[in-house]
């Protein structure tokens, strides 16, 4: 039997995801249903977290730390006026930060139409991304 | 002649807010048009921050690190299965990060009507809210 959600499966190269950053601890990938191009999640490896404030002070400030990171590295990629921090999290029981390039604020509203991307846009875009994390 | 943003009042005591926390480089307060009762905005006190990730690696970890202590205080006020973090920023130009409790993914959708709070009631619910901070 196979308990483990869509992020778990991720982590242990189960599902195939585009991603753009990954350290011991945490993980960054490209929402497969973006709502803007360059949407990214990050996420924590550790399998037990559900909600970002029962992360220990110590867990979430590495991965704000680690999250800072992914969102400049996407702000030298896309055009945007900022990058929009989003934590709900009520889809996946794992800890989420939707990371989402913005130019205005209706480019924060999740209950719009997701974008359709091709598998190899993806692959262009995450290596892009991932460059330019590594470069920083 | 004042060009000083509705934050910048905030933190100079030049209009109202019902505060919940404050140290030498951070405030957080009620949000005045609340889209559940306890949201709450977290702001840097230094008035040139627009964008959050325009803040130092040393700026972002702090208002983190003070941002996890309010929620953590809010969540202990407000029954609620968690609290979600929202960083959009396009109608004040100064870095605010809001915090609101959540029991479903659509208590995060900015799009609905807010909610209209007696000065009484904001007066109560942020004395509780501070109280629980200092208690922590």
């Amino acid at each position: 039997m196979n308990n483990k959600n869509i992020f778990q499966k991720i982590i242990h190269n189960e599902v195939l995801a585009y991603k753009v950053a990954e350290d011991s601890d945490h993980l960054a990938f490209l929402d497969i249903y973006p709502i803007k191009i360059g949407h990214t999640l990050v996420i924590p490896k550790k399998s037990n977290r559900d909600k970002i404030f029962s992360l220990s002070e110590e867990e979430f400030i590495s991965i704000m730390f680690f999250t800072r990171k992914v969102a400049i590295g996407i702000e030298k990629i896309i055009p945007c006026n900022r990058i929009g921090i989003f934590v709900m999290g009520f889809e996946i029981p794992h800890v989420h930060i939707h990371l989402i390039p913005m130019d205005k604020e209706s480019d924060g509203n999740f209950y719009r139409k997701r974008m359709d991307l091709s598998s190899k846009n993806f692959q262009i875009l995450s290596e892009k991304i991932k460059r330019s994390i590594q470069n920083m």
